[in-house]
């Protein structure tokens, strides 16, 4: 398939990143972030999680951050939330983009571990929030996988697997008139490789070509811009990534794992093979060298360092 | 095209890698690391490079360094080389595999600046290089494009420059009855992406089906990876790299910049994805976090963060 001529990226740092900082991150430093990133014209940006502090001390001034954040027309600021505790919490802030998103980890080990509830408990539950969303008036537009490709704690997953368990939710999504229009498939831990993108997006794609995909990539193990390119070269135009790659993966039984894909160098992929992104590559850089100098430890972002092409050839022809 | 069955990776970072720390590395841990990588079972690993200790200083210990490893049988030693005097000393080590090669730079900015030659300058020593090849036995084998794909000095490079590059140094070779075997292209400062590889490599492809072609690949925007993955589906089967990404852009304008591709996520990648490469990746993995321990600063490669996915494969079957 061709490449599509323009993507959509959703940019996940502040939320991904400063979940993991194990140095508590301050909230103006936060708020600096987002506003940066707001001038770098992303389509959404995901500010922060509403989460109990209980469990992730690091998101305890969710609600500050989104106070503190410039809101820019053209841009969706949205949080992620797990349960409808954290959606009223969203709500309330009465500044984001809140939606719905019916999700479910691929790994049964992952799941018991990370939510406590089996893939049939949580597919039982999916009735709970679908009324839950019906009563605050937010519209589900989502379907999620987690662990979409491989877990570490339970090996790697099935693609028939991710396809029935999204074939479950699409039914549940049918039976509730929910408005879905794209189904997000999350390599949570660095599974993914070119080969397993083209054969679960291509079962997606052949399956249900009326909804969009959505990649949430992580490059725990280096492959994840080879696995962006195989999706683009499935049409695949819509992809999350962190700035700087602010994140790393909790999971990985090492420290400094990295973590999603780097957001500068998603840009830089897409500029160098004529995909349009819409964003703003030079400022976009400063804000990852930004993000490195608030965390105060390497981030694994390289076009940060190596400098963007575009740049070279603006300079190279100046100088001439 | 079918992706190979097997490719061979040559091993540079013990060469790539020394010659930028700005801090000494001993003799004694450059002869540790290369005798760790003999374990892994590559078919090539460069040792050091034979140049001027009065511009390379820290490749002044080549010669202990090559005294100091133990080689081991079904790997070859190498060193690299500028001229006849470093052709000299490498062997007069009596230990090395010699091989010579017609290199040129595409970029002409870069030639003069590296090497202080035009690139007619460069065609024309050819027969020089050729003489002394001759005189000392020494096989000319094969043939380098650095920059074959871009230049931060000069910008793109078209692929008819190269192509028509190649051309002249393989009438050269012919006419001189050179044994060559295999064409290198060197995206020496990383501005290859996955479309102009296949480019690239097909116009060589399609030029000379005789020959083999070997990549030597820069990450230094990130891109290292899919360009790996993009040239293996054309069939290439030969490739550079350094094991955790020792080594460094000294051309990129900011430091850190990242350099070769990173032997062990490249190894790893060709696990996922079947296709073999001999090496042991669990020996490799630990060279690797023992290369960031000698150099004493973090290293770009990922595989040795986020753990390589046949041992969390073995692990969980074992355990459940």
């Amino acid at each position: 398939m061709a490449l599509p001529k323009r993507i959509a990226i959703h940019e996940v740092g502040p939320r991904e990143g400063m979940q993991i900082e194990k140095n508590p991150v301050a909230t103006a430093d936060k708020i600096r972030l987002v506003d940066m990133l707001s001038e770098c014209n992303f389509p959404e940006i995901e500010v922060t999680s509403f989460v109990s502090p209980k469990w992730v001390p690091q998101m305890a001034d969710a609600e500050e951050v989104v106070a503190g954040i410039k809101a820019r027309p053209g841009t969706a600021y949205t949080g992620i939330y797990l349960n409808s505790q954290g959606m009223v919490r969203a709500l309330k802030t009465n500044k984001l983009t809140v939606l719905g998103k019916l999700s479910i980890t691929a790994s049964e080990t992952f799941s018991k571990k990370n939510t406590n509830r089996t893939l049939e408990e949580t597919l039982a539950e999916a009735e709970e929030r679908i009324a839950a969303a019906r009563e605050w008036n937010v519209k589900i537009t989502e379907i999620g996988v987690m662990s979409a490709f491989g877990c570490n704690y339970q090996g790697d997953i099935a693609p028939e697997l991710v396809i029935s368990l999204i074939d479950r939710l699409i039914g549940t999504a049918r039976e509730n008139d929910l408005p879905i229009e794209l189904i997000q498939l999350a390599d949570t831990m660095g599974w993914a490789n070119p080969l397993s993108i083209r054969r679960l997006v291509g079962m997606v794609q052949d399956k249900w070509p009326e909804y969009k995909i959505n990649l949430h990539l992580h490059d725990t193990r280096g492959l994840g811009l080879a696995n962006v390119f195989a999706a683009l070269e499935m049409g695949v135009d819509d992809f999350d990534s962190a700035v700087a790659g602010l994140g790393g993966c909790p999971y990985a039984g090492f420290k400094d794992a990295p973590g999603n894909i780097v957001t500068e160098d998603l840009v830089h992929l897409c500029q160098e093979i004529g995909v349009e992104t819409g964003v703003d590559l030079d400022k976009l850089v400063e804000v990852a060298r930004e993000a490195e100098r608030i965390v105060g430890h390497p981030l694994p972002g390289k076009v940060m360092r190596g400098g963007d092409l575009s740049s070279y050839r603006r300079k190279l022809q100046t100088t001439v």
